[in-house]
């Protein structure tokens, strides 16, 4: 079960370990939550210090177990710190809070209406699930961790096998960020444990909420052992996606050279290993088409990967890849270059099949997750609608057109607003852009509850609830809903937003 | 199984044509979800003028069905008709979507930054069960049928057996709205099916979430049900609630009289039948404590109750109030007339029991719905700040306090603050204000998902999930996230909040 670079190099902890450290997260949250913002502010300023501070040794270690290219882990390093800095501003801003005021009227017939007040509040422990792939942004010191530690929830990070130096030294950041700034015992804790008892945490009373990203098997098991539980709680699990992209008859008429390369690029980038990776490509048969798929299929014989992030993962695409190649009426539509690799590096490989043979196929529509893309070649607009419409949940759907094509399929963008947590236009599914706006979640089986999102300011609200004050004397409310709004915050008073005072 | 009200006088239906409605709703649902706002306000506002409309017949039903008095139905018809017009000015004003829109920055290094803009979307059809205590407020046009249908989502509403009638009636309303503002079959139906039937539609893929408010036993079935589906969906089970009510020192020693009056009042109303009851009662063994005992012990000597809702319930309570009898260290406090009173007449009756014993029993901690209370006297401060901290998840919890107890007792203002969704100082927990800072919901068991409420403006999120669109040509954007701010909502633009057109 585990890899060979935890087992060996590490101590797992054991149960017993694991409760304390769970307890200890509990007993911490009832001083956290109570922080004002101004401590919670400098402890994640001073985790982005500390990770720069060793940014060094971490993309070197980090190159090292994931096979990452060094310029890329630099750029999610920069990526987490931006993600650190921006919740703190999040926080520094403080209407988040979503602080809402319906004034009394003791005057009202026929009953008197009392003062309501309500804000968000953090959960409790929440138990985070770094993925292989994004060894600092979707990790020990990612979204997940960060977005939890800026509600007011402590965090239990269950180290990721793949890279777990890499997560010892982020977690020494975090432990001298909150030993810096006086957080207190059990803020934050890394646990280095075997699968089944990682698995085993989400039942325990302590754990308030648990967010994970990487695999389908992994997001869903977390998800069954949450629903068993006596007092169930939230659980986002982030599981992947084919993302499909959609490539409209006008567009690949005057672009489909430039369409194909960029979509070749996306598709290969980081050796394909990416969640919003554009594993499905649709698109209706014509000279264009052909045109579009030769130019990918020309794509991929320039391309080498570099080695994928674990053997496992690298054995799990190999096998998808020979699975895909013995489908009946799949074809291998272009391959990238084999001599002389490292051996556990992924080779890119494109297949082209017709659309009923793709609706026929179930198989077709999971995640292989790499260097992969299946390209399904519709008879007519009804096919490639329904080809949509079976579609499962999705993390990005993602249409290239022109202004033609918008005009023709407005039917297909309708259906693709079912579909996926981010829709998009003429742009490559890769990249998940950090800011207020982004949705990186989606329907099932994307996310196990697309209700939310896992990168962007809005991710906050995963880990807390609404809770009103009704009738509260104003120096025991919350100071975000007290009279004054010394924070200067944004509240809705009496149905109006408003940063006004009362 | 099922009551002799709906079982005798109504035909149930089938699964068969219980499915036929189910994906009647989700072809609804593709074009219902797209019709502008000012299509589903006129639907909304239709079915409040309908109501009204038959106003004296649905209040002589309810009266027949339910027992409960006819001023009270009146005022739950108020109470229904206002929280219909309250969502249509949600609406009408129109920036609950949350629009956040991240400008592009063609410009930036070491890569563009794309355009994002996100909005919140309906999820599906949501199949809606009624509550057998208001059977308009929360029944078939109550809080949670209207925020789904504000969001967008069609509805399935499941009769509850204590008031099928009504039911129908309310029913009709909304169907002959949905006729004269043309909305898609399918939007609405009622449901009158046996238990084991209302059970299974939450595992039919149609449905994309499910409201409850009920019991305990009927939350968690529907939500085990719904865990089991291969398709997560969020399950909003409102279950009821003990309602813990602190009554502090200084407080009692000064309004032992008036907050026992208050109390016994709340206890009782409507024959104790609110999920906000107050069930539970703690203080601190003192003289004053003695007299707030003996005033609310002879209040309910005072009291009648009406026949509860449904023989079921009758027999649940008695049942209830004949086994908190038999608990060792247990003494009855007060009880109401039981001379001369119809045959399912609720009689109040109030416990008293010293704190050790309240810990050692976990039968007292349960809900026993109707007009029974248990009165804990604690031994001192730190057994009372047990006994808050053992407190499973509530809707309310309450404290009675003076200044001087507000100084004092801070450790357990802060221990509720993590039990109820909503807290109040001085006031009866019954009376669930709808507006736009309540939160009706709160920690299990109190509900399945504390990020919720089921009533005020907020409780229209339960039904919507948040969607981006990247790099969108203006016209293909959905009006609220275009550029020019057509509706003049609120939309949170590069962070700042603002009204401003782009």
């Amino acid at each position: 079960m585990m890899n060979g670079k935890l087992k060996e190099s590490h101590t797992l902890l054991e149960w017993p370990e694991v409760i304390t450290y769970m307890e200890s997260a509990e007993v911490a949250f009832e001083h956290y939550r109570r922080y004002p913002a101004s401590r919670r502010i400098d402890f994640l300023r001073q985790i982005a210090r500390e990770i720069a501070t060793i940014r060094l040794n971490l993309v070197e270690i980090a190159h090292q177990e994931t096979h990452l290219p060094e310029g890329r882990l630099h750029g999610e390093i920069d990526r987490t710190i931006n993600q650190i800095n921006l919740f703190a501003e999040v926080l520094e801003e403080g209407s988040w809070v979503n602080a809402i005021i319906d004034t009394a009227n003791p005057q009202r017939i026929p009953a008197p209406k009392p003062d309501i007040r309500q804000m968000q509040l953090p959960l409790g422990p929440v138990c985070v699930y770094g993925a292989s792939n994004f060894p600092f942004a979707f990790s020990v010191a990612g979204g997940d961790t960060i977005s939890a530690l800026a509600a007011g929830c402590p965090v239990l990070y269950k180290v990721h096998e793949g890279h777990p130096q890499t997560s010892q030294l982020v977690s020494g950041c975090i432990e001298r960020a909150a030993s810096q700034t006086d957080m207190p015992q059990g803020v934050f804790a890394s646990l280095m444990v075997a699968r089944e008892i990682g698995l085993q945490v989400v039942t325990h009373p302590s754990i308030a909420a648990v967010a994970f990203t990487g695999s389908f098997s992994g997001g869903k098991a977390l998800y069954d052992a949450a629903a068993r539980r006596p007092v169930p709680i939230p659980v986002y699990a982030e599981m992947g996606s084919i993302n499909p992209v959609f490539l409209l008859p006008d567009q690949l008429k005057h672009h489909a050279e430039a369409t194909a390369i960029a979509l070749a690029a996306s598709n290969t980038l980081g050796a394909g290993q990416f969640c919003t990776n554009p594993g499905l490509m649709v698109m209706l048969q014509s000279p264009e088409t052909e045109h579009f798929l030769s130019t990918y299929g020309s794509q991929l014989a320039e391309q080498t990967c570099h080695d994928m992030l674990t053997p496992g993962i690298y054995t799990a695409y190999s096998a998808g890849v020979e699975r895909l190649k013995s489908i009946n009426g799949i074809q291998v539509l272009g391959e990238g270059k084999t001599e002389g690799l490292p051996s556990d590096a992924a080779v890119p490989v494109a297949f082209r099949v017709r659309g009923a043979d793709f609706l026929r196929n179930d198989a077709l529509r999971e995640e292989y997750f790499g260097p992969a893309s299946i390209h399904v070649i519709a008879e007519d607009t009804a096919q490639l609608l329904e080809i949509a419409k079976v579609l499962d949940g999705q993390l990005t759907s993602s249409v290239w057109c022109t202004d033609v094509d918008i005009d023709s399929f407005g039917l297909l963008f309708q259906a693709l607003e079912g579909k996926a947590g981010r829709l998009i236009i003429n742009g490559a599914p890769t990249g998940v852009e950090v800011g207020h706006a982004m949705v990186h979640g989606g329907p099932f089986p994307a996310t196990t509850d697309a209700r939310s999102t896992s990168v962007g300011t809005q991710a906050i609200y995963r880990f807390t609830r609404p809770v009103s004050y009704q009738n509260y004397p104003d120096r025991l409310l919350p100071v975000e809903l007290r009279d004054g709004n010394r924070l200067g915050i944004w509240r809705k008073l009496d149905g109006e937003l408003t940063k006004q005072s009362l």
